[in-house]
């Protein structure tokens, strides 16, 4: 079926005022959000009940330990289907703490608390800062319980715990969340080497990869299993932080390469009624999505800066889509189409193309004329942040002119040559189905 | 390859002026568009060139038709790859005139009169009414090119004759495109029964279906080929017509059933450089995306009358395409994933949900809470037009009950609870992965 989710996780999440009042993370805003109900598989099943996780699911487990007070409407919070002892519960660092991170640390600290096979403590690593107030910031979220800089006004739970000490906030953990600017992944990794438990298990949340011409591009979570010896699976999706943090519904989906086994645990950390997790098997594909669509963002942004038009925008995307999948696919041949309809792929470039920043930065050039170059107008309209989709599409460029694939991904290429001004942002329609430039009688 | 196109449209198509003299219908804008270069098909070949269409294909050699000028710098019109000679030639009658048969009329004409195995003369069935002025619409059309009503501002091409007698107008047609609100397309068929051409093929530009909850839908192809006994392709795409008349870039999708020779035909009369036409063959996959597509921008006018962001919006979307395939493959199972990546599928539900009316009245809907109907919000805000929507949504959730597969279909059942008043407009989101409704314990 297309893009088919192998596992959907299957909370039943109701408004039960006894489960309001014994929680002691309470979500701001309850919903009675039922997690979408696998579709059956056409044309040879034509009707699955969506009961049909009975007892294997160990989702369903979880889903029952949500929806199953004690006769006195207490949350039997020693109920754990796995029956965790102390010594075996799962540990959790999160290697990061901005924006992203905060939200991650907060949806992780409440199933942490939630489910007895996690401890739970969750360790939050803080790159130290002293805020204008004089105070430190791992002081401040330890006090406020708040990330008073990257995720004011939302509580994170009382049992996050901001660590300025990177070695100390891993050193119990074996499950290591990563969630900090790509380009300081290395750096971090190198600084963990021998530190972590041997048992570890890593997820990246990070967007981005590194480029070598020669090699193609290494992802990230490749890059950690590498310098620290682990698994990683990564989580992606059409995720903005914010809408997130404030609990409107969205969805997110998990990658993995093997072990099936922790990318369920990963999703029992994630997942919330308003934040539906699903894995696929395709760490690659997901990873790659999570990547790649920034570059169809900016060309999304190039299109509005032109007012071409929905239709115009549209066949961009779609085509942006395709790209993105034959890119991947060239890359790593084992990547799946049908990753490209789970969220991490077309909700993802739908949400990115609708906002993000680097369609914003793209439509203001592009509405210019490319008279302000995107360094200027990324300086100006972001307060030091950077277009990630710049860097991208200049490294998917790369690969493509070392490999001899640019004339067949004709949108990635001229988002570049638009980028770096060798060609107007009109070239984004006009060369969308690029032709060799040089016809017969030498004319363009 | 994810959403790999069964043939691309190798156009090349460049700004020369000896071109443009010698044009006869000329393009009011003219880019240099070409095309999207088939992407390789990975993992297997790293790189096709773009080139690799030679001498084998149909559309190659279309190109060299449109890049072929004379030694004198005329264009060749006398040169056709099949060499038809006059009583080979097809014939075209477009059956309807609104806004997007007039679109349709607009591309057709410039095609045929360009390519040598058309006749010039494109015939356009207009139901006539009498304009304020006192003339009628079908000669006003014939005097000014120009279909005043449904379509001002637009030059049709000369070559277009409005006809206001229907039986007249298909006589002599071997090509047959049907363009009406699809409630006429059963009364047209009748009165056409015994009157088209033996050797007629049709293609449906209609999007709609009719539903009997036993047999499930009937798509309006189906309905052509059974009441005319023809060959009946469709073609359907995110194609907002007025974006389309002034020549803005856009895609299409055709899907055919088994005559590909047919279905290249029609790619060549609506294929422009602004207008990207791909063949799949799969009429069935490409009829419902048009369709269904509409029940998808409901819900996305939901969210967005309710302010809950990209996050959510997205995930509906996604979720819709992913309900739109699994409901399309149930009723034919030879429909595929790949027409899902093509105009049709994502872009189609791309353009209908950023706009649109469906999601335009759906939005006001929920904004208001759902306190005015639909229907009063239709008569408002859409001058007499209806919302397809909504009776498709009614029509698909017959099928749903009728079968039992309600609870595998959240959003097209929720979408029509939502558009009869029995859920409220935020059911949208909680729904969406509905379990059923009484939890142990009886609690909602």
């Amino acid at each position: 079926m297309l893009g088919s989710t192998e596992e959907m996780v299957s909370f039943c999440f109701h408004r039960s005022r006894s489960l309001l009042d014994f929680k002691r993370l309470s979500f701001s805003r309850i919903h009675s959000f039922h997690p979408y109900t696998p579709l059956p598989s056409p044309p040879r099943l034509p009707f699955i009940s969506p009961n049909r996780f009975t007892s294997s699911s160990p989702h369903l487990s979880m889903a029952r330990s949500w929806n199953s007070p004690t006769p006195n409407g207490q949350i039997n919070r020693n109920f754990s289907p796995a029956g965790a002892p102390e010594d075996r519960k799962s540990r959790v660092a999160v290697v990061g703490s901005g924006n992203w991170g905060s939200v991650a640390a907060k949806l992780i600290a409440h199933n942490a608390l939630r489910l007895n096979s996690f401890h739970d403590e969750v360790r939050m690593w803080v790159l130290e800062e002293v805020l204008p107030t004089g105070e430190k910031l791992s002081e401040v979220i330890n006090r406020t319980n708040e990330n008073v800089k990257y995720l004011p006004g939302i509580k994170l739970g009382k049992n996050v715990i901001a660590d300025p000490d990177l070695d100390h906030a891993v050193r119990e953990a074996n499950m290591l969340v990563f969630v900090t600017p790509h380009q300081f992944v290395e750096g971090i990794c190198r600084r963990l080497v021998g530190k972590i438990r041997k048992d570890a298990s890593a997820i990246s949340l990070i967007k981005g990869m590194e480029v070598k011409k020669e090699d193609g591009p290494r992802i990230i979570s490749t890059l950690i299993t590498e310098r620290l010896g682990v698994n990683c699976c990564v989580l992606m999706g059409a995720n903005i932080a914010n809408e997130i943090a404030i609990e409107m519904f969205s969805e997110a989906t998990i990658g993995y390469r093997e072990n099936k086994e922790i990318a369920h645990k990963w999703v029992q950390l994630f997942n919330a009624p308003y934040f539906m997790v699903s894995v696929v098997q395709d760490v690659e594909g997901v990873e790659l999505c999570g990547t790649l669509k920034n570059v169809v963002a900016l060309a999304a942004g190039f299109v509005d800066g032109l007012e071409l038009g929905n239709n115009t925008k549209a066949a961009i995307m779609r085509i942006g889509l395709k790209e993105m999948n034959a890119f991947s696919k060239l890359l790593f041949p084992s990547v799946k189409d049908s990753t490209f309809f789970e969220s991490c792929g077309v909700a993802d470039v739908i949400t990115t193309c609708l906002g993000g920043r680097n369609r914003k930065c793209a439509e203001a050039f592009a509405r210019d004329g490319g008279k302000r170059s995107l360094d200027e107008l990324e300086a100006e309209m972001l307060q030091g942040q950077k277009l990630q989709g710049v860097s991208t599409a200049k490294e998917v460029y790369e690969v493509l002119r070392y490999r001899g694939w640019l004339e067949s991904f004709p949108l990635f290429s001229t988002v570049h040559e638009i980028c770096t001004g060798r060609l107007p942002p009109s070239a984004i329609v006009e060369h969308v189905g690029r032709t060799p430039k040089i016809f017969p009688g030498g004319r363009l």
